[in-house]
């Protein structure tokens, strides 16, 4: 820390993102990431929006919100599409909180949120999840600030159902909800048909995950046009000329291919079925994942020292040292290759110990 | 506004960005875009990088910043690639002010700045231009603050020497300095050779303007090892995995062939000459250029008018309200052809006038 920087962040504990080793030794079951490239309609679209490269991008995102509205169901006025859902997270908590208006989340779920509170001086309070890891919906009604709810939560992979969500809706009229659905194409419900009738309920996901698209960094806001009218001063006062045209184009593209994806999407979910059937027969514990990624204990092994003994096998997994769930790992559903090698390493590794 | 914004953003006034017609026709002279698109090279690397796009950006740039390091003669540690220099003038103003830290920039300058402060709520001072629109330096000595200096200054296209920065780096040891260098690649003298000896003074540089890369959103910070951790501690809490890998590819291959956008811009200084020479003639008073635009004003014409005229006959340029610059516009460096056609509409709008 230099003698200059502000004090009001000496305490500042920033977001820690998982390895990314630069090497191509490692099956990286680690950061979630979709195991099946873009379409190569996605580079083509690229390459052509490369030419025009010395244009400033399109503020507005114009193509790109109209095609995801199509997508989406929703007006393109519902939408506001941003760097990553990093940042539309982050302007959530620039908007909507402040120190009148604290953040509620749960203990245990993206470890980006207290990041963001802290960054932006909003007191927050974490929720504890149930012994179970699910959450109680009624330690979310009558909140006097913004909640934000990861749904499927991470790393817990649990999802609440629509109507569960609209009933933290219901009792929350006077204070925004916001609903981080980073991982929903992976069978959980969308909460974005509940934007028309809620409009204190602002949806955010991301392409990183379900559509290939974790390098491009786009994201989006999904809610009320009053809402995202909030957000655009707030994108207007940072940087305007978010999204880049590269990642914009790549965006068009793949939203008009988008069938590929959700194709991808019931593949990873199989193949996530099998990996939890093969987990269990070798007497894994887990919880039911509705995204692409499992969170697992074994009860011979700490969650630290799987993770270690993976890593010199050539597989990264990542592993919180986080207390309440330091003996599980989440594991990114991969291809089932990669399961199928995952699954052998461990059970070497549990006949080693045993 | 929505009832759920935070009332501290309530008097924010986002940045309003140059007009950016969606149709084709016309010559765009507003928002300082380089007329030179980008190499097949960037295409081509961009498209190679999109196969990849389902794994997460390298947030350290690594490839990036060696690369770049090795062009500017700088260490990889003394670089920070931001989301466009948008992104790191904001970081600049979380780190490095806070309600006892005011930033200080002059009255006329890039218009981005108390934008900045207010979404940071930021105390700032505006430091007027002389009459002659140059900056006297001498105000700028021991500031119990932040300094932000735009070099060359935009919109008034004049540039300080670097020893009249060290001048000021000199007067200010127990504050930062931030030397905003967007258009420093058309003529003028960058102060990155000084990092070395100046612990507080943070460089901004961007792909936008020389590098014919505005769409991609590429921007640097260029400062002691202190100064970098310390906006990267600001990166790690907001959007880690910036700067995208789209846009990193393209900023490798386009530094690999900076020959190219070096002489893109001795081109542009060129057809800079022969317009100032052009536009004199017809009356007008300009500034001494050092950036890839013009700032220029006519005794017989108001700002707004000759704007408005141009608009009519299909070339923008940028016109600004601002009382003390209202008479002066802004007019971008296209290409020969493009300033031909600029000279003989305004040619022809003062005869019509006459």
């Amino acid at each position: 820390m230099s003698r200059f920087f502000s004090d009001k962040y000496k305490d500042l504990e920033p977001y820690t993102p998982g390895e990314q080793p630069r090497e191509q030794k490692y099956i990286k079951l680690n950061t979630n990431e979709n195991p099946y490239p873009p379409l190569p309609e996605v580079a083509e679209a690229v390459r052509k929006a490369s030419d025009k490269l010395y244009l400033y991008s399109d503020t507005e995102c114009v193509e790109l919100r109209k095609t995801l509205a199509e997508r989406l169901n929703v007006s393109p006025d519902e939408l506001l599409m941003t760097n990553g859902s990093d940042e539309i997270l982050n302007f959530a908590f620039m908007a909507f909180c402040d120190k009148h208006t604290p953040a509620y989340f749960a203990d245990i779920t993206y470890g980006f949120y207290p990041v963001f509170a802290d960054i932006n001086q909003v007191p927050y309070e974490e929720i504890p999840l149930k012994e179970d890891l699910t959450i109680d919906i009624s330690d979310y009604f009558q909140k006097a600030g913004t909640i934000f709810i990861a749904n499927p939560n991470a790393p817990t992979a649990i999802a609440l159902r629509r109507s569960e969500i609209e009933e933290i809706l219901k009792q929350n009229l006077y204070n925004v909800v916001v609903v981080d659905e980073a991982y929903v194409d992976f069978g959980a419900e969308s909460c974005v048909p509940l934007i028309k009738e809620y409009d204190n309920l602002l949806v955010t996901q991301t392409f990183s995950k379900s559509r290939s698209m974790a390098g491009a960094r786009l994201g989006m806001g999904i809610g009320n046009p009053e809402l995202i009218r909030d957000l655009n001063a707030i994108k207007y006062s940072i940087n305007p000329y978010n999204v880049n045209s590269l990642t914009s184009a790549a965006g068009v593209a793949s939203l008009k291919l988008d069938e590929y994806n959700m194709k991808n999407c019931e593949i990873i979910m199989e193949t996530r079925s099998r990996s939890e059937r093969a987990l269990r027969e070798l007497g894994f514990e887990m919880t039911t994942s509705q995204t692409n990624f499992l969170f697992a204990r074994h009860p011979d092994i700490s969650g630290e020292d799987l993770y270690l003994e993976l890593k010199k096998k050539g597989i990264l997994i990542r592993h919180f040292s986080k207390e309440r769930i330091k003996d599980y790992n989440r594991i990114t559903v991969g291809t089932p290759e990669q399961m199928e090698k995952l699954t052998a390493a461990i059970k070497q590794i549990l006949e080693e110990k045993a």
